[in-house]
């Protein structure tokens, strides 16, 4: 926006705000103009505020006050990183660039592995490849991998529901944990978002996408030895695709089979040595939900006929 | 070293360990054992903290005490980042990169930047230049920028002088501040050394190089200006580089002249959010040393016949 001299508001989720100032200051540095979500610079934001003080806040809630703010502002638009149809199409030439490169060795992978939170990112990764396996062409094992902390392909419902939390936004069908699901204060947060881009939902409901979710500790695991073999420090997202591509290579080498196993590997963890820090010091926790408060989120889906 | 196989220590100056901890946490993510210096892990350590208990530390500091620890272990080996020659020469592939570069655009600089702490950068940056300019091949202006807050070129004196606080090193000829000297708990971390590769003292000594000195406010202006207009978050000692480019194409836009000027960018600056956002917020301030302080320091050089 800086570079095109448009002006820029974000609004961050409350617990990213405080947990990664250094995010903050990166777009701050563009000139753009932060803010902590909920806040009380909207309607939603103050409602929010009222109804929980001590909000972490959410993507769902950040998403809530954005469009707010968009709508009530003359010449402003709405822009989301992630779940829309538009984003996944962006994102897909990460899978063209894959293929292409794959080709150049003369292969084709057996699985596809990518991180999944609201699903941009693996929607990307994946797409060319869906396209082979929806046509016949090839048929590779896709796997979404997400955080245990916020499951919502493995234990979300397929549903019609809002995609912020303030309920604003037009609803979507899609895999999701309900848009009052309040996700834990984690680490990953580039995947806590309730939802699941629709796109990727109707093509797991359609098993032609699998899934699995992987807790914390797991992921910083993962992330670590990933790190020491291959000198490249990795983003506690872009880990759940490397966690979930070990777990499929350790099957290979018990069972003798050879794949080629392709995964996203899709942000530096320069901006998340907290995580790390904590992880090395034995202080990272892991965070389920239980299914009461699963079901409690579920009850709050919008009644749809 | 993790990759290798080789158990490593590191010996971190302690004003870096305390305002740096990401880069200590990447350090342990591969194994590194980072110590912050001075400690009482060694003799010079312990009689450095003796001397002043609330001791910043210096690289000066932390190489006696790597020095001290590598000579004392058996199978052990001690490793400098910058100064040295051998460090000079591994850089210098940045050199022979950004000349390949430029004979493909058909372009010789008239101006060659690079930021001075130690110098292994700014060595590697012009050596290919630098034999030109003295094989008569062609005459570049080759400018180092290093901080006002530790001016080693453009305040230091030419002198015999330990590589380290401790005095347990061979001496080298270099432009000095006096090993005693011990710089400010600034940002630039990197630029932080009393001394300048003898290579490099030589050539400024002859005349082949010129040197500036700018201040650390003055830096992070540049640095941002550089983000906003290249989409690059520069690490602040590269920025010194980069704040020094700036003013001579400003010249240039002045006398209307057409000059190439090439300037080394040598890192990214994500690790250094906090002094980004105390530059921001209107926290940063300038240390310049004063006359009497340079004095005292150069007081400690040693006598040598």
């Amino acid at each position: 926006c800086s570079y095109f001299g448009l002006p820029l508001t974000i609004y961050m989720v409350k617990v990213s705000y405080d947990q990664k100032p250094f995010r903050k200051t990166v777009m701050q540095v563009f000139d753009g103009k932060v803010i902590s979500s909920p806040s009380d610079t909207t309607q939603v934001g103050k409602m929010l505020i009222e109804q929980n003080p001590n909000s972490n806040g959410s993507l769902g809630c950040a998403i809530s006050e954005a469009v707010e703010k968009a709508v009530t502002t003359p010449n402003t638009r709405y822009v989301l990183g992630s779940v829309l149809n538009q984003v996944l199409l962006h994102q897909s030439v990460i899978g063209l660039e894959c293929k292409t490169a794959l080709e150049m060795y003369d292969e084709y992978p057996d699985i596809i592995i990518g991180c999944a939170g609201g699903g941009s990112n693996l929607g990307g990764l994946i797409s060319p490849f869906m396209q082979d396996k929806i046509t016949g062409k090839a048929n590779p094992r896709i796997i979404a991998v997400e955080p245990a902390s916020c499951p919502s392909f493995t234990r979300g419902k397929y549903s019609y529901d809002f995609c912020d939390t303030g309920k604003i936004t037009p609803m979507a069908k899609m895999y999701t944990l309900g848009s009052g699901f309040m996700p834990s204060a984690n680490h990953a947060g580039g995947l806590r978002y309730h939802g699941m881009s629709p796109i990727l939902s109707k093509l797991y409901h359609d098993g032609y996408l699998e899934a699995t979710s992987v807790e914390q500790s797991k992921v910083f695991k993962a992330a670590v030895l990933f790190s020491k073999l291959e000198t490249i420090l990795p983003a506690p997202e872009s880990a759940h695709a490397i966690s979930g591509a070990i777990d499929e290579a350790l099957k290979c080498k018990e069972s003798g089979e050879a794949k080629t196993i392709l995964f996203g590997l899709s942000g530096t963890g320069f901006f998340d040595m907290p995580g790390y820090n904590d992880y090395l010091t034995g202080k990272m926790t892991d965070y389920i939900p239980t299914d009461e408060e699963l079901e409690k989120s579920f009850a709050t889906l919008p009644k749809v006929d």
